[in-house]
């Protein structure tokens, strides 16, 4: 079985997770996104194109999950919750990366930028030897006391 | 942009796909399973556990996604559409593996054994050149005449 450390390890070793979300037409559907500001294992933060399908999606209906997996040793986390759009200023500079221009021609103000806040409400842990829940109960507790924090230039760091 | 053909192989190469479902909540869910059985790129087999929660939520509301992605190369598609379960021997019997009796001790007839056919009815590409969609009628045309293969030993040489 998993332990609470163990699954915010996964999440912490992750670059990518996949987002679900149901479109307008009632469809489930899902999108890999990069994936390396977390707050603990309940919130993540994801930098992405306001134009997006999922962003579109995701303003119609917040509900949402966030699937962190490692294939190679059988393990993943399904987290279910809502996932808010931001666009207020303060979320978009502290996830702006030097670089991002390319994608955000405009800069950090570029109404094609914006920022999704997904924040688990619980979840469900698979691996080889078991499979339990997290409770929201379980993640605010652990989560109590941390601030969020990018794992991506480590993440780079060790890949390269 | 992505042809058929590349999207076709993308799948092809894949040990695994994301299925996404939704809950009997009405809340999104994400699961990572072998699939590689296939029908050209727009039916798809997956062999599971009956007593699953993709397998009991897709019994309720079968609309579900498919999503195969390899991020090396930053490209992934999405196809939306039905997932049935089946349970007729057929099936069981078509995709059933030496070796599966520790998963299911009862065999081939095991009640906690079944095979989920997902069938696309669209899908969505993206790749570091381009976003696309694929049409129903694109994929009839492209997977007339195919019939269901199994890639998962030939994969499981080129990993070895």
């Amino acid at each position: 079985m998993m332990t609470i450390e163990e699954i915010n390890k996964l999440i912490a070793d992750s670059m990518f997770a996949d987002i679900g979300f149901i479109d307008a037409n009632g469809s489930p559907s899902i999108r890999r996104v990069f994936c390396t500001w977390h707050k603990g294992v309940g919130k993540h933060l994801i930098s992405t194109n306001t134009s997006s399908m999922h962003v579109q999606a995701l303003l119609l209906n917040p509900s949402a999950c966030l699937y962190f997996e490692n294939s190679q040793v059988f393990e993943g986390v399904c987290f279910q919750g809502k996932a808010i759009v931001h666009f207020e200023k303060e979320y978009k500079e502290k996830c702006w990366k030097e670089g991002d221009e390319q994608y955000y021609p405009k800069g950090v103000t570029d109404d094609n930028y914006c920022i999704i806040e997904f924040t688990a409400e619980n979840g469900r842990y698979y691996r080889y030897d078991g499979i339990g829940n997290i409770t929201k109960q379980e993640m605010d507790i652990f989560d109590q006391n941390t601030e969020y924090v990018d794992n991506y230039d480590r993440l780079a760091d060790e890949n390269m």
